[in-house]
């Protein structure tokens, strides 16, 4: 029954992707708890990196001074 | 003063859905709490099927097997 | 597969009145969207007055003053 | 360490008001409670003003009534 | 810089079993999208069964029935 | 009508703290966004450091090392 919100940057994450999240996360649930995967509820948000901040400042920002 | 967050798949919710949902969780707050409505929030997250998961698999997946 | 939180002060919330959320957003879920009851998560955080503010105040201090 | 999570609606918000917004809830946290704005993560969603509800109405709604 | 938050609910989850729910889903976002781990921040919330529904029932009805 | 959730961890934050950031984040919102302090909600949640992660490691551990 467990609920587990990733949240990530919205910076070109495949559908593939996303499966292994899902999957592992749910699988980690059901090793480490015993929590049935029928009944874990899994969302991911993405977040455009104008809207995500660390270290007071845009990930937009950040990335720029990075590349 | 309660903060009602609803998530959903997005699959084509209505506007006029989403003007029940509101509605209808504003009035139980009221009914079951006796809340008052002028400060309750309701916000509304349609989240894409590739981004949830259920069973550790992809609302997109579980979709395309069932129909 | 919804799944809903919902945030209320804590102030004395009864056991049965937490049954009666859970119970009528469920409905409300199905009842608009048509969402499989089996599936649906509801999450109730009950939140200390001293956390939780409104108009840039806190809510223990609005009591006092309202009481 | 701390995660900040900002619910306003989707209305035209600029890069750079979000820039402020990040900045200035980080430095918040690190006047406040001497948090280390290193680890400070500050996440901003812009909901959609059909799926954000006060008053059991619609934003969406309420803008209009205003206009 | 991913933010994972994991609700489960309040069941004498063990803090060794919290730091492997911790350890592995960290390791999970670096294996899945390369996500550095200083930045990857992990919340876990446990919930009263009196305050987590599925099937619009509280999870402390569903245990007492399955006892 | 913005909503602030605010996530730090639970090591001694007084009553006087938990007002300044709510009336910190309030006038924030009202300063760059002009939002309505008077519907402007905040939520303070106090997480256990055994409960918060970052680096793949529990804070409760992180804490100890740098004592």
């Amino acid at each position: 029954m467990p609920y587990i919100n990733i949240k990530i940057t919205d910076e070109g994450v495949t559908k593939a992707q996303k499966a292994k999240l899902i999957d592992g996360v749910t699988a980690l649930l059901q090793r480490v708890l015993n929590k049935n995967p029928a009944t874990t509820v899994v969302v991911i948000d993405e977040v455009n990196t104008d809207n995500w901040g660390i270290g007071g400042e845009q990930v937009t920002e950040l990335r720029k001074r990075r590349s």
